[in-house]
């Protein structure tokens, strides 16, 4: 049983109009750089560091769009969500700020980091098996049986609206740089962030062009750029655990085919290498799936447009071993 | 064979022309928080991350004031400074801005990524045993021999007002958040940093007051600060390298008597557990003597005024090494 969906697609309009109800609540990000970056990827390199925004990543943003849409009477039943945690955290928070009761339906196996952050946050966890149950029939009757709204973690076009308030900063931020022309590389599992971006970066700085990176093996979205067939992603990396989705969203994908690619696609040890150099030139912690722009950055410069290079950090939820592995790599 | 120094107290005005000189050249590095280090220190905790600031660390303010101020004649001969690692990137990065020759005498045993940071920078460096080797007689030979000017890590009117910008930064930042009365903890090695901003906060934001934050055994300057007759610190301890200084600052120690205080100290575990707290609910990389204010406001609930309280994190230049012996601290 599917739940009802919103399937308008995004417009510009609505990402203005989520930024205003988002101003005050979320953080303006830095955007960072370092010599030493740019050393490494010969050429300069600017990063937007989500992993510092409240809950530790951009999901805030279109969680807190979502929630600020809704109804009286939707708010007073509350919200649901599924989400391996940083969905999760975004709209545990961002419903809690409302007044309102959430219900995350969340990995068994999520960093631990991210189920705890969530119970902080005064979430109620309902815990799936990711291999064996369907997370959405789990929300579905719950749904039925409280008449809570689902926030669904990317195909929603007030989601994306909040995750393109993103790329409103960044417009703004670059052009204050002096930097009209460049890719902005960005992590993409639905590509919530990357459309929403994209959307953005069209209207008020047509210079400048998403490109969708992913962990190599889970590149869907850039196999659905490059023309090619769906087939599904092979079995799960345990890395990047916030942006494995197994296909593009139904809402995310007409954007990107209309205003970013071509897509990239990184293996684990360039991500663990990048959340290195972040954390000793950035000074930030990255989490593997908020890595991937920056490994790509660093590693395959020969795939990118000539001239600077935009990243997005975005987030920093790891778990302190899998951060101390990272710190660990072999340059 | 001591080098001239320039000895006027640093005062506001001096702190207003350093801020011009530096606008457009530093960070104003963003003020952050997390509920969960809020649910850990019982109160608010903002964080100043100026493990942000370009060079990893609050150090390039002040050598930037200070290489600003120099006549043409001097800068076309050049700057020598001694430091463990983050005034040498400061001085460097601010020699190389401003077209200069730039010489560092460093202790043999700085932490590697300082090290490699500062002759990335283009400065030369020339090692010194921290045991046996006169620090300041080695400068002294190479001055004599080249004219060059040393810019004091502390001990500089100049250096103090760069380095209370961050004070000047803060007072608007604090203000913005409603925030009027609070105490702020600074990390403190010779007090530079502690006396610029106790400095700005006397002139803008009276109502807030710095207290300096040391390691256990080398809190000279809260000893200092609490009227006991000066004494040698014990042997060194290897972890905060970044703040082990004998003794108070000429310049620094009467503005601290006059502003700031009471002094803190901060056990070695604690530092490590800041860190890993930082890592996890901010995102932030901090080099342990960057960490020990944020290890008092966390662990030294009890000698803090009521209300919400503010601290710098003043830099991020750790070895993986150590950076990862701190994320596995029990806590």
């Amino acid at each position: 049983m599917p739940v009802a969906a919103d399937t308008r697609a995004p417009t510009v309009a609505m990402l203005d109009a989520a930024a205003a109800r988002l101003a005050g609540h979320i953080r303006c990000t830095p955007l960072l750089s370092s010599p030493a970056l740019d050393a490494v990827a010969r050429r300069r390199v600017l990063v937007k560091a989500e992993c510092l925004q409240h809950t530790g990543s951009f999901k805030l943003r279109g969680a807190w769009a979502a929630v600020s849409a809704l109804s009286p009477a939707a708010r007073a039943r509350g919200v649901i969500a599924w989400s391996s945690g940083n969905h999760a955290q975004g709209v545990a928070a961002a419903a809690r700020a409302h007044g309102m009761r959430a219900v995350i339906v969340m990995p068994a196996d999520a960093p631990r980091i991210k189920t705890a952050a969530t119970r902080a946050l005064g979430a109620e966890l309902i815990p799936y098996d990711r291999a064996h149950d369907d997370r959405e029939a789990i929300a579905a009757g719950i749904i039925k049986r409280d008449g809570l709204t689902l926030i669904r973690p990317y195909d929603d076009p007030q989601v994306i609206a909040g995750q393109g308030s993103v790329g409103l900063e960044l417009a703004a931020q670059l052009a204050s740089e002096g930097i009209d022309q460049a890719e902005v590389l960005v992590p993409c599992g639905g590509g919530g962030l990357a459309a929403g971006v994209a959307l953005a970066l069209d209207a008020r700085a047509p210079g400048l062009r998403v490109r969708p990176v992913e962990p190599e093996g889970h590149d869907d979205t850039a196999r659905a750029l490059a023309g090619q067939p769906h087939h599904p992603n092979p079995g799960p990396s345990a890395l990047c655990d916030a942006i494995l989705t197994p296909r593009p969203g139904l809402l995310t994908l007409p954007v990107l085919q209309r205003l970013a690619g071509p897509g990239l696609a990184v293996a684990d040890h360039d991500t663990l290498r990048a959340m290195a150099a972040a954390a000793a030139h950035l000074k930030l912690v990255i989490e593997p799936g908020g890595a991937v722009a920056l490994a790509a950055a660093l590693f395959q410069p020969a795939t990118l447009r000539p001239g600077p290079v935009v990243i997005i950090a975005s987030g920093g939820n790891v778990d302190r071993a899998l951060f101390a592995r990272a710190l660990d790599t072999e340059d």
